[in-house]
Order: structure tokens, then C-alpha cells, then sequence
């Protein structure tokens, strides 16, 4: 194999969702309730719902720009890319970058739906929580067949209305769930509460994954306002093992042996310690905790339930043997600050080109379609959509890939010289909250 | 190289402290206020400090009970193994695990002295620490020349007293000092302030080395109280790598050549992907980040400065290519319950074995040699520290290991069916606080 050969599936990219997502979905006071697109004089833009104010349309959001912008935050559209928020500019950025199909989160609604829990209005947060699914599923995925895996969200404070949800998207097409990784941020009871039975049942009977991504649920930890922003970058997805370590312990996944969780965002490189961990933990410990693990081994239910997914990921790859080549996928976490286009193939085929083609073939693609029940090939022949078949047609679209200089609000006066720290960044979001809140 | 060829250092061991522990040190009205330990009717133990109250004794050292009762609390110092808290019954369990020489972190007064910095008399404080530091390095390590580390821990509330006494303590032997993870959980400024520049270059001038030991510092995080218990034992080490990176980032790094850090209990498996994650944010952010990692990757620094602690680990063992062989040091964790005493020699050699014999040698006890500038062969010969050498001694002096029932305080009611939870600890060490302090 070669790199043009490989076929890539992303299983983790973001959208920052369009101004008039809701148009087509909604009509009349359900349309005019629902989450606006808000810009001020000076352009920047903000999500209005409920009395709640989501300062940021992108979300570090910085993918086109150059390296020196990635800590400014895009205040308006016209700082993304496209692509972003776009969907026929994003199957370009995806040919550029030879992705064949990807997985998107939202970013206005929450990776999670976070943004419809918090809502004070739960029965208009349902009906928006809906139309969302049906933009993200009809519109988006719809727009480009075969080329997007469906991730609905869910009303998980009312246990009837997701299981209804479930059944209602899994009927248009979704393939995947994205919920929280710790409901017990949104107030909800943990994931242990026999809450959450019909839950386990419904994912079953439809077959859908459950996506956790870092950043909605545990917060990722970081030492102090003064640590310098690089460490707190260097944890953050690492930060997902306490989650991991939660859901590993899930009495449901003895019990719906088909029950399947991604863990978005997390990497690779630490889980085989990760595993070894959870298994000396266990043998150490079983005779006393009354864990549901006597006769069967953390590691392996953990092998057997979980997507390990990566971005750039060395060690990781060099060690599948001990995370197991079924269980691994490729992310790109396009437009986000790790994301690696649109050199995609050429570092990710660095990281894989010691394995086989038949472990390539997993970890590029076979594993996505497997976890997700996704059959991109109904749709496309597999021939035109090798990173060698996308790259020809953007480049006989005209995809332009230079860096575009887009702005943003900035973490520290121009000039700072001293290393830029997690309470630089965390100011800026407020400030910048607090001038979007004025502006609306 | 065969099992009983290895001789072997464990950076990470614990004492709790016998009721007498300032007898020796203090006197008159300083003694008096010291932390006492009392005993109420049904025979709980405690220490109680300036209104504070330590309700545990012995901190799950739980070494050398059924595996039954690892989750029992112990309450009282009989319910504790000999050698938890006598120095001479403590050699006799090195001896019968093959261990050498071991470095001791101190329970009532806390890993990192934790105990003193929450007093409310700070004067009183500091004289009660320094005794602290007399008894541990002269009367403890004392006792047995060449089998103990010598570390110290520091009024760091104070500079001016850090820094008078890192110099007194490495007259009097110290190698080491025992420090929080991170000192804005106690109030203080954060690694990255100037605060810290004096006790950087005192640590310096005397060559000792700074211990961070999980749990005094940054959090461990779990996800739930209805999770069940494994989840957190299983990330507890691992969640030091919000420290890791936080102390990554510090200046003084690459101001002072020679710091060292030791991250004791953090494992070694997930260090390989910590390192790479770390280049690949600053690769990706060093043009924004003013970052101090311009012209050397972070990985490099952190091979420089930072020794790596396990206690089983064999992933990370396959793999010490890309740790370092001259930065990974076994660790024990006797009493505790991660603990494999007395087999260590067994487990550590099947975990080893692999190696050359000078890796060998480095992981077991020359690179703790190296990081503790500690030289045991100045007070023993090297073939009297054997693995073998030793047991023959614990054998010849009828070191009895077989386990004992020692009974504590229970998480949950006997007879509780149910997997026992993170909500069920806090609430036992919770009870069992209310308890003592009643008694007290």
C-alpha cells in the first residue's frame, strides 16, 4: 500500500453550525424560540438561547490560518474557514485533505446537546434539540450521501423523549449518539442509576455508537492560572481516562454485549497502560469491592465496548498489539487546533506505513464502518475514494489551501512576551462573553 | 542476571508515625503542642494538631491482611502490620522483599507535610516540622545506615525558613525532599511564580531532589459517587500527569541544570504518549504561546529532569526506549495497598527480565542511586543487598509473613451486595472522622 492508497474516515471533526440551521426544520413560534445567530455592529457573532449566551461561533475553530493565530478566538464567520460551517466547502476540505467520510459534533448546541440541558425551557429545548437532529441528519449528512456519518444528540433529562429520539433518528440514518460523558455534570444521575436501563436498551436495539467527547462532562484538570497553556493543551485528552475509567465499570455493557462506546478525542498511546492499570486494580481489589469483574478481566470488556480514537498518535501505533487492531480509528478534529490539515495523509501515513495493509485498511477506515454500522460504499466506489482519488478531484476543483490570515480576539495585549497562560486563556473567553452579551 | 541477583530500591515507601515520634526531638512547651496521638476507649487511634484532627492512623496500609480486608480503614496501630511504624520490624519486611533500601513518605504529618502548612500557629509549625525532619532522618533512616533515603519535608509557607531548612536537613543527610504537586491547593503562589526562585536554588546548591507524590497536590479526579471504587484506584497514578505537565512547563528547568523530579506513583506506561503529546502542542502552538520551548522539545527537557516511579508495569517496561533507561525507578508502596510485598522480587523480575543486565541494574536501584545521590555501598557491600542475600537474612531471623485479619473501619455494611463506590469511601473516612473526633 501507499499513502494515496489509504481510504480515511474521521471519526471525530466539528461544525460550527450555520445562521439559518433551524429554516428549514422549524416554522413559526418553535423557529422564532429556537437558538439565534446573533452579530453586533462590529461583526462578532454569538448564539442567543433561552437568556443563555454562547460567546464563541467557532470554538478554536482555527484550521487555514496560520500557526501565530491558533490562540485567537474567531468572533465571527468570516474568521472560519468555509468549511466550517459550510457543507459543500467542507467535502473540499475533505478531498484536499483525502478524508472520505467524517463524523461531526456540533458546536452552538454542544458537543453533547449540552447547551438544550441547560436550557430553562425543557419542552421548546426538545423540539430544538429535534430540529437540530434533523438539520445536522437531513441537511448536512443528507447533503453529501456516504460521505458523513450521522451523530444525533439526545434529551437526556427526559428518558421517554431519548428514547423516542433514539428510535426517530436511528430511522433517518444516524449511526452514532453523542452524549456526556459524565451526566452528573448536567445534574442528571450517573451513569450507574438504573436512570439511564432504557438508554442501554435503546442504543442496543437501534445498534448506534455512543460518543463521549472530551470536554463535554469531566473538565480536564489543569494546576493553576499561571501554568503556562501548553500543559493544559498536553493533558486535555488524556483527561478523558477518567471517564473512560467510569464507563469501563458500567454494569450494561455485561449485559448488551453490542453496546458500543467511541471515546472521542482521548488517543491512543496511554490505554495500554490504561488497561494493564485497570486490571491489577481489579485483581488487587475484587475480593472486596463486590465488582461485577470476578471472572472476567477489566481489560477485556474495555477491548470488547471501546473505539480508541487518534489524531497523531506514534506510540500508540507502534503498540496496537496491546490495544488490540479492531479497536483503533483515525480522527482529524478538523477545524480544531490539532488538526493536522490538510497534510492529513502524509503524517498519518508516516505513523502507520510499519503495519500491514490489512491493519491500515482497520485503522484508516475498516473499524470506523465497522463500530458505526456505516456502509460508505453503497454509496461510493471505493476507487474514488482513496486520498490519491479526493486529492485529484479538489485539485480539478480548485481547492484552495493557502493560509488566510482571519483575526480573532486574542489572549494577551500585543508585545506580552511572557508565556501565555491558562488564566490568559480563560479571560479571554470571559471577556469576550462579556462584550458579545453587551452587544446582544 | 537471576531473581536473587537484584538489588533493589523502592523510591516510595510510607510510614505512619509511632505515638513517641517527638520524644526524642522536643521539649518543654514545643512538645507539648507537637500533634499528639490519642486513643480513645475502644481503642481508634488519631492524631490531633491545632484543632485539626487526622482520623487515619495508618492511610489504607493495609500490607500484610487477606486481600478481604483492603478496603478495611485501619483505626487503630495494632490493626497495622509491625513494620508500618517500627523501624527495625520495617527492615525485617525490606529484607524479607528483597529491598535494600527504600525512601519514606511520613502519614500524619502528610506526603508532602501538608498537615503543618494547614496549621493555624505557623511558628509552632515550623518547629514541630523541623522535628519532624530530625526524627525521620536521624532517628528512622538513622537507625539503619544505608537502607533508608533520607526526605525531608519544608515550611514552604515561609522562603526564608525552605530555604534555611533544605540546607539543615542536607547537612544532616537528606537526599530528597517530599513537596506538594501543587502548591495553589494550599494557598500558596503557583510553581511558575518568583515565590519559588529561592527554593529552586537552594535545592540546587545542594543537590537534592524534589518528590511529587500523587495525592498531595492536584486532585484525583473521579467521576461519580455511584462509580464503583476500581475506576479510581485504576486512574490514581496516572492523574499526576496534570502535574507532570504543569511542572514541564517551569522555567527553572532550563535555568538549573541539575533539578530533579521525582513523580512518585505515577507509573510509567502512559509517560511514552505523555512526551509525545506534549512535542505535538508545542509543535502546534509554540508560534502563539511565547512558550520557553523554542529551540528544545519539551520530551527532551523531561528525560532530563523528571525520574518516572512504578510499582507494576509491564507495558511500560517493553517499552523503555522511549522513557529512558536512566529515568525509571521501582517503587514498592509498602503498606499500602498497590503494594506487592512480600513477592515483589517475583512479580518485578517477570516484569524485568527481558532487559540487559545493566538495564536491569539501572531500573532496580542504580538510577535511584544516581537521581538520590545516595550511595548504600559506602555502608553495605553489594552482595549483602541481594535479593537473595537479603531474604536469607529474613529467614535466618524468622520473619513471619503469613497474612493476618486485622479488621478496620468497613465501607459499607457487611453483608452489601452491591459494587462499593467512590461515595461509599468518602463516606466511611467520613464517619469514621466523626468518630475519632468525638473520642478525642
Amino acid at each position: 500500500m501507499e499513502k494515496n492508497d489509504m481510504v480515511l474516515i474521521s471519526v471525530d471533526d466539528h461544525i460550527s453550525e450555520p445562521p439559518d440551521m433551524f429554516k428549514n426544520h422549524l416554522s413559526g413560534a418553535d423557529l422564532e424560540s429556537a437558538p439565534q445567530f446573533v452579530v453586533d455592529e462590529n461583526g462578532t457573532s454569538a448564539w442567543e438561547y433561552q437568556g443563555m449566551f454562547l460567546p464563541s461561533v467557532g470554538l478554536n475553530a482555527v484550521v487555514g490560518r496560520p500557526l501565530e493565530e491558533y490562540g485567537m478566538e474567531p468572533t465571527s464567520l468570516e474568521q472560519l474557514r468555509k468549511g466550517v460551517w459550510d457543507v459543500d466547502a467542507r467535502i473540499d476540505d475533505m478531498n484536499v485533505n483525502g478524508i472520505a467520510a467524517s463524523l461531526n459534533f456540533g458546536s452552538a448546541v454542544g458537543f453533547d446537546g449540552g447547551r438544550f440541558h441547560k436550557a430553562p425551557d425543557k419542552k421548546a429545548a426538545a423540539t430544538h434539540l429535534r430540529a437540530y437532529n434533523d438539520w445536522h441528519i437531513d441537511e448536512w449528512c443528507g447533503a453529501h450521501p456516504g460521505r458523513f456519518i450521522p451523530c444525533a444528540i439526545l434529551p437526556t433529562w427526559d428518558m421517554d423523549a431519548t428514547v423516542a429520539e433514539i428510535h426517530r433518528v436511528a430511522k433517518k440514518g444516524a449511526k452514532a449518539v453523542s452524549v456526556t460523558e459524565n451526566p452528573t455534570v448536567l445534574g442528571l444521575p450517573s451513569i450507574h442509576n438504573e436512570y439511564w436501563e432504557p438508554f442501554w436498551k435503546a442504543i442496543t436495539e437501534t445498534d448506534m455508537t455512543i460518543c463521549c467527547h472530551i470536554g463535554a462532562g469531566n473538565p480536564a484538570p489543569h494546576a493553576s492560572v499561571e501554568t503556562p497553556i501548553e500543559a493544559w493543551i498536553t493533558t486535555m485528552p488524556m483527561s478523558i481516562a477518567t471517564g473512560a475509567a467510569d464507563w469501563l465499570q458500567l454494569k450494561a455493557l455485561h449485559d448488551y454485549p453490542s453496546l458500543r462506546i467511541a471515546l472521542s478525542e482521548g488517543g491512543i498511546g496511554w490505554v495500554p497502560y490504561f488497561m494493564e492499570r485497570a486490571d491489577y486494580s481489579n485483581w488487587r481489589h475484587k475480593a472486596w469491592t463486590n465488582t461485577i469483574f470476578q471472572d472476567i478481566k477489566p481489560s477485556e470488556i474495555f477491548k470488547k465496548h471501546f473505539l480508541n480514537c487518534f489524531i497523531d498518535d506514534k506510540f500508540g501505533l507502534q503498540n496496537i498489539e496491546y490495544i488490540g487492531e479492531d479497536n483503533i480509528a483515525y480522527e482529524c478534529d478538523y477545524p480544531h487546533s490539532d488538526t493536522l490539515w490538510p497534510e492529513v495523509p502524509e503524517y498519518l501515513w508516516d505513523s502507520i506505513k510499519h503495519l500491514t495493509d490489512g491493519q491500515i485498511d482497520k485503522i484508516t477506515h475498516g473499524n470506523a464502518m465497522k463500530w458505526f454500522n456505516f456502509d460508505m460504499f453503497a454509496h461510493h466506489a471505493k476507487e474514488d475514494l482513496t486520498v490519491g482519488a479526493l486529492r485529484a478531484q479538489a485539485e480539478k476543483d480548485g481547492v484552495d489551501i493557502s493560509l488566510k490570515s482571519s483575526g480573532g480576539a486574542r489572549p494577551v495585549e500585543e508585545g506580552t512576551s511572557r508565556p501565555i497562560t491558562s488564566g490568559d486563556l480563560m479571560k479571554m473567553f470571559k471577556q469576550h462573553a462579556q462584550k458579545g452579551k453587551e452587544a446582544a
